[in-house]
């Protein structure tokens, strides 16, 4: 854990190393990655065959490729009730989220008499790519498969891996409650390959979207493009920023929410109460030993964890936007004055009641977030992601009048003689 | 020029063709991309004067590297007027079409008495590419420019070739115009790098748009996740449709139009009238003779021009969403009828008196679209991809009991201890 103040000297140095800190993958798995992707491309679902069995150690029967909507519905049937209740609350909060969010078509006549407008549609169909193991969570499930579906999207479908053939229950059962329409047990570059080109097997989609590993990332990243991507994805984070009448083992939970997903996740106290401050450091450590993820908690605190003592609370939204972190707390009284000068964000959690988990589960907005400072530039998930805008334009016999003699002069500007001809026909010139 | 009749056998098959049909440059310039931004990240200013010496013939001085506004503003000044007035009127109607495009911002407490929103903010910094030589249009230039700047970006950054040191006034006018902050000659992969990562003399940007050869568009593929980028840019296309009233060397010229653009741009024209259809092929000759672009607009026409003829125009729209064009004229009376229809494009253009190049300059809505399919799943440039959005959620002492413990139930079914810790001990767990 590293601890800075900004009344030191140097302190603009240290800061300014945190922020370049690239904690993601260097992994060099661009040249494999460009592999398996042209051989899925080539060879199908026979390359796809070969990868799973190497990879997931696994290579299901001829029919058992897709996971039947059955099997799902069964696991969702099968989950005890208080679980099930929270999966629904969560899906109807995040249904009711990204319903508003929808976006609304335009259609009007300007003062010219040209008509203009643009009209939103769905993409034809998304794939969501559900990591196996340790990080198939079934709340990333509803949190990618829930705004599709609102989006209009008539095929959704899901791949997993399955590691010597076993499927996760939860991740079914959350298809199940999503709506899903396909899913399909295979995983890593070789999925998102047949996902942006298609099989026999699998019909290719228009947008994938989804976490996974350094492939996947890679994946998708080298198919943005041949098809739309969400984003590119990086370990967590985490920025607290708490004045000295929060509870210490309040802020440390907080803090180890994110520490826990992964060692290279980063949480951040930004604080102007040195002695709270301590408080927090201790109970971080008086926390990680209850935690069954103590040892990636601990890795990450120990690796990426900063606590960062400034004289004044208003120093904090300089130092946050500089951050651009994916999640930010503030645990004052007046969350707000803060939050008005915050730029660069993914979520911002607003007063002492509001520990990050909330959002990732059950308030509604996505959590699907911008990593990496990528907030400086880039937004959650949403609706959005899964549906694109045709612009539209009507000239009348009476409007061309008003713009066409313009056009044709910028078009012969350019050099471009059938561009002006184009116009200057319907002119009668 | 390809023909095809929707009634012939083996149409399907001839069609799969044409929609599969790969434009786009496979130049290998992805490994050589790759040596000079990590160069430009390393040696920064250096490097750049390295590669702009060898690129552009042309090594500026060193207080030459950036031009200055007084020189943008001479540059617009020396118009002559009626180009100055198109110009403007370009200018004027872009921005009135994109200050309607600005989003909402959301805030609002649900039923369950828990505060949730969403803010949208610019990004701090936009970086635009303009491309050198022939293809440097100042139309482009507004089309990039006025959208970040209604999106409330603060900095705007134009990089553009100067060939033997050679500038176009007529981008600098248009920079002017539209009010970009600072003009460097500089261009290829290692501006877009230098735009990314920044150096001594650049600062860096959060976004990155704006047309190029295929090593920019290589590099801003290669830096996406850096920054936020526009989208992969394609040849042009254009899909026409029209039935047997139309005058044919409308037609002709509209096709053209797209054609003049680059041996590599697509013009399609579907049609219910077969002699109608060889009407506008010969005008296409005709009219090809005339242009002074004739030499490119022939080799796109003669490669990948297409004309298919269909029984009905009521087949129109399932072609028209298979090839997902960029452009698509429908010139009947009703065009309302088809375009309710087409799903997959990027900008529609209505009616006979509406040819596409109107779209281009004048009309509005922006000229950059997606190419190349990507329709499907990508949309025309818009303030949106300058800005960005916050999500904000605040629980309160009364409503944390509505959702935490749903919260707690999936966190320990996702076997993440902390993050229901952080909420139960809120709940007085």
């Amino acid at each position: 854990m590293l601890k800075l103040r900004t009344s030191d000297a140097g302190f603009d140095k240290a800061f300014a190393r945190l922020v370049k800190d690239r904690r993601e993958s260097d992994e060099n798995v661009a040249r494999d990655v460009q592999t398996i992707i042209d051989d899925v491309r080539l060879r199908g679902d026979e390359a796809l065959a070969e990868y799973t069995e190497r990879f997931d150690q696994h290579l299901p029967a001829e029919d058992d490729w897709r996971i039947p909507a059955e099997a799902c519905r069964e696991a969702f049937d099968g989950l005890k009730p208080d679980l099930r209740a929270a999966l629904e609350l969560a899906a109807q909060r995040i249904r009711a989220y990204h319903e508003a969010q929808l976006p609304e078509d335009r259609d009007y006549t300007d003062a010219a008499g040209i008509r203009l407008g643009a009209r939103w549609t769905a993409v034809d169909g998304a794939g969501l790519y559900v990591p196996g193991g340790r990080a198939a969570y079934p709340s990333s499930l509803l949190m990618n498969a829930i705004p599709a579906k609102v989006a209009g999207v008539e095929r959704l479908v899901v791949v997993t891996p399955t590691p010597k053939g076993l499927v996760n229950p939860l991740v079914l059962a959350a298809a199940h409650l999503a709506g899903v329409d396909e899913v399909w047990r295979v995983g890593g570059a070789q999925a998102v390959a047949a996902l942006a080109y298609g099989t026999k097997r699998i019909k290719p989609v228009d947008v994938i979207t989804g976490p996974g590993n350094a492939w996947v990332a890679e994946a998708k990243r080298q198919l943005f493009g041949v098809v739309g991507i969400d984003m590119v994805a990086g370990p967590s984070e985490i920025l607290v920023i708490a004045d000295g009448k929060n509870d210490p083992q309040w802020i440390a939970a907080d803090l180890l929410s994110q520490a826990e997903h992964d060692p290279s996740a980063q949480a951040i106290l930004i604080t102007d109460d040195e002695g709270f401050a301590d408080q927090v450091a201790d109970m971080v450590g008086v926390e990680i030993a209850l935690l069954p993820t103590a040892k990636v908690a601990k890795a990450s605190w120990d690796a990426h964890g900063t606590i960062i003592v400034v004289n004044s609370l208003d120093e904090a939204p300089a130092l946050a936007n500089a951050l651009a972190a994916e999640h930010v707390e503030i645990a004052t009284d007046s969350p707000e004055r803060l939050f008005d000068k915050i730029r660069h964000a993914g979520s911002v959690f607003l007063g002492r009641m509001t520990p990050e988990a909330i959002g990732d589960y059950v308030a509604g907005p996505n959590h699907v977030l911008p990593t990496g400072r990528r907030a400086r530039f880039s937004s959650g998930l949403s609706v959005l992601d899964f549906m694109k805008r045709t612009s539209f334009i009507a000239v009348s016999d009476a409007s061309i009048s008003a713009v066409g003699p313009a056009a044709v002069e910028l078009a012969e500007a350019e050099g471009l003689a059938a561009h002006a001809r184009s116009i200057a026909l319907r002119l009668g010139q």
